[in-house]
């Protein structure tokens, strides 16, 4: 069955502007080394660093249909994250499909698929995270679903949950965590003030974090 | 059988010059969405955008001597593809070879393997693209062909048949199609032309495409 | 048994520096194309060309551990090279261990697993050649050693060896043998320039190299 | 948080043996092309057709630990569903564990990693399905949890939900929804056979299907 | 354009049989080390060896009609080889498209992506080669092509082309060179019998091949 | 510099066969988890377990010369060991090499690259492992080395150490260790025996290996 679900929650506006500030390491180290999608994700342009709510896409291999569909579901700050339903590599975003999503106040892409049209999109600044490039073109013959539940790059994305996405990869965190998982990243940035303080200064880690007894415990031998 | 084709049939500079101009996903489109190769083919640099006939090489793995044969067929424009006879990512190809090449008037290498002195050839503005980035040495052994058709990275490519490649990929063109393949890529920008500013002014791809009634006759639910 | 060695040979420095300016590709060819590690290894960023004293770490999947133990090691110049002793993606190194590096005077990190914090490693201009990217985080659990022969992305590399890396990839040179390959670089790089000038006039390695003897002996044949 | 669940809603023992009959192909079908893990998910020997309730782990790469306690909440019929935090080839399951299973009336593994001891768990006929093989030992120290949801080879599995596997892969079908796919996978069956006794007759697809109208207007040319 | 060639030529029965009875490894080296497809493509059993006329199909990522539409193209011996458009895992073919094709005669399918029912198709003894296994269903929305040359798996097969295939992979011979290759196969089965019994019996490959004075030559030491 | 080293000490030969005996995972936990190849070298067929002493070859991509070098070296007992000088798939081994090899008493082949004629080589029962299978026939060019320090998938292997091979993998033992590794794999295979009992009564790891205080004072929590 192949739905649009048009009403999700998301997260209030400056949690997700405070998640961006944090970045993706220190977001999934906030909440426990969570949710952060397969590695091969990489953005195709760097230095770009996101947060928005995610709007999700399944849709078939080689079929890009949904996201003209996702469009017009996303509200100013949404990113959207497509999965397709089985492993595919084809170019299903690139510059029309961008200049649509800017034009809704969409802040990104991510997908598990290819994209193309990379020299525009770096040109518009419009950030996507994929698996690779690839000027593949799709059809538009078969249905998909809009905002539900996707494992995109081996992660659960639910619609409303807060991308972070920056040069480190990609990271979700669950709406309803949202907030506290600001508060724990905002705590561990300002720990790792001062421990990047002293770490500079010269400070070894072995010292900062008391590690030396427990190496010893442990076995270590120094030769 | 070794051998090196020394007349090869070209297609128009002009022609050549306006693929180049189109870019790979547009002159992809263009011929129906064919002649890609595969994504793994990564450019060194971003940002080339070139277009020349192919001086194609088969050569063994691990031997890169015909390189040095295909050098003498190059005339001006021309794109150098080699597909090695089984699969290999040695660096076959560094700045001395890209320094004889461009002095012939190569444009770019395409090549499904290593290449090597990446920082000397972004430097030289001389672009390649390849399936890794490799200083693994080659030897000079085995004899391989110059001007035969090969397939690299999936793809067919005849000699003389018009390469185009940028930050997308590398899609071939049949040399008798360039010209009407260029056609249907300029038609296809303009088109896109009109459509990207209506885009741009909000107008969502559902409506621009007329795709609602479409897509409710194949069951798509809103809720 | 996990052991720290902190005594190592070291290659002497104006050796070291000399095997920087002249790169991996031709360090590689000067002893004999060997050395070099996986292509996979590729820099975090474009343009960092160094050599330095291998540090090696043996660290479990998932735990980074050793890295701490390992920069109390770091003498001014050197680089650590950390093999997981099974594949793994993970996260081992970011900015705060790399800020702590960097105080201890190390010129970068080689790793066969993930790194994170890029863009901050990127403005510390602190160099990584790594398998990928990933935030994902460690833990701090089981012990490894430090400064014992490793195999890191296929390639054995025994402490104080001297670590050579650029665009190009990464490659080990025998502490023994450092200043003989650099003696063998610096007459490939002399040799080489006067070669470079001969292609760009348009001299063909063909003739360069003496070649078509020993092509039409082999059986190439010109059609 | 690192928890174990110890009360788990399971299907009804006969759907999940009529799921079992079925096998991955159908059941997938039956319930919308949905639910398959990667295609890298291979038995460890052919000929295996299972069903059963997960039993789901999450462990850190290269540590096993979390499969002891998993093993406590085991009942007959059980499958264990394995997915580390984070990628990871270690063999965290042979012999003695897979003793240990049966003992519990488990009925196979899934993992998204390693396994070994591979000729004995031919021999014991303990299936598992796995991402590699190897002999890769695993520690004990950091914590994981059992019975929660989890995302194995790219697809969502929650406690209690039925996993199907056999040669060709692995299914997971919602607790839920396990009876309702078992009607319709069984109808599948059904109707399969009466078209594979026509096919075998030599009626074509095209007209047990009545695909001819719809081919040609789509475009379809003979010649 | 998607048309459906109804007429192909066919290599003679007697030597395509010739053909199966060589085998991969002899006829690929009979031929000059050409006509390989990529190593990934496995047969789903071990032990079959089989030589067809190539029947191709060019098919959509995910869309297995076209299958449908080349089986009515078969002959009795034919082998089916199916490119897809762009990379796909996806499970095309099963045990029912295997019964129809079986029917019709057909040897056995070379695809380069998934297929499924690998129980029933071991059965059956129809043998497929293939990418993957996937229970991944596909649609029937987009045309493609049923006898066009396509490249799979990295080789070009023509319609009519010989396929042989067993354990070792796949091998496809150019039709107009089948008869000349199956000779010079022959010859070399021949020429290899004798080789066996005098290395069985011990003779060296050094002595039997006369290879000492070469390798002395080249610089080999014996320490 | 290629020499081939004639003398190389051996392990005693009831140790390697005590070895063989243990197999690959007894092996590998008794050396502290050491000496494993890469999880992708596989056997070409399931059920063979062996050991020997390592006669290795460095060989060049796409050139299986040496091997004819190294037979000469074998003595009854002995496994190959061949690791190409840069990534390669081809197939060096077929049946005329292993009928020259069984000659000489060699037990079996370990490669990092492909093999071929793998019906044969299974009638033979002469086991390989390798990195894949592949028809890709070879040179005779170009000189490598016959008993010198390999890197093989990512394992040191000198010659003289002992291989042991099954269908877990292979594992590589330092000569020097052999001896108090096998006393080690004795004693463990010796303890699991009683292990295994008290797991095949019923009784859990947990309780077995006294888990429960550790794991609640690491802090899991049953729910």
């Amino acid at each position: 069955m192949s739905v649009v679900v048009q009403q999700i929650a998301r997260a209030e506006a400056q949690v997700i502007a405070g998640l961006a500030e944090c970045g993706v390491a220190t977001v999934h180290e906030a909440q426990g080394r969570r949710g952060l999608l397969a590695s091969y994700m990489r953005p195709i342009f760097a230095g770009a660093q996101i947060a928005g709510s995610a709007v999700t896409i399944s849709a078939p291999p080689g079929d890009n249909w949904m996201l003209h569909v996702a469009i017009e579901q996303l509200q100013a700050g949404d990113i959207m994250v497509l999965a397709p339903t089985s492993p595919c590599e084809d170019g299903y975003f690139g510059d029309l499909l961008a200049t649509s999503a800017m034009a809704r106040g969409c802040k990104g892409l991510i997908i598990d698929a290819g994209a193309r049209d990379i020299r525009d999109l770096t040109k518009m600044g419009f950030p996507v995270w994929s698996k690779c490039i690839s000027a593949q073109g799709t059809v538009k013959e078969t249905l998909g679903s809009v905002n539900v539940p996707v494992v995109c790059a081996n992660a659960l994305v639910q619609p409303g949950d807060v991308i972070v996405a920056d040069d480190d990869g990609v990271c979700v965190v669950r709406r309803e965590e949202a907030e506290i998982v600001l508060a724990a990243a905002r705590a561990r940035m300002a720990a790792e003030e001062e421990k990047r303080k002293m770490l500079a200064a010269g400070v070894l880690g072995l010292d900062l974090y008391k590690m030396r007894g427990r190496l010893a415990e442990k076995g270590l031998k120094y030769v």
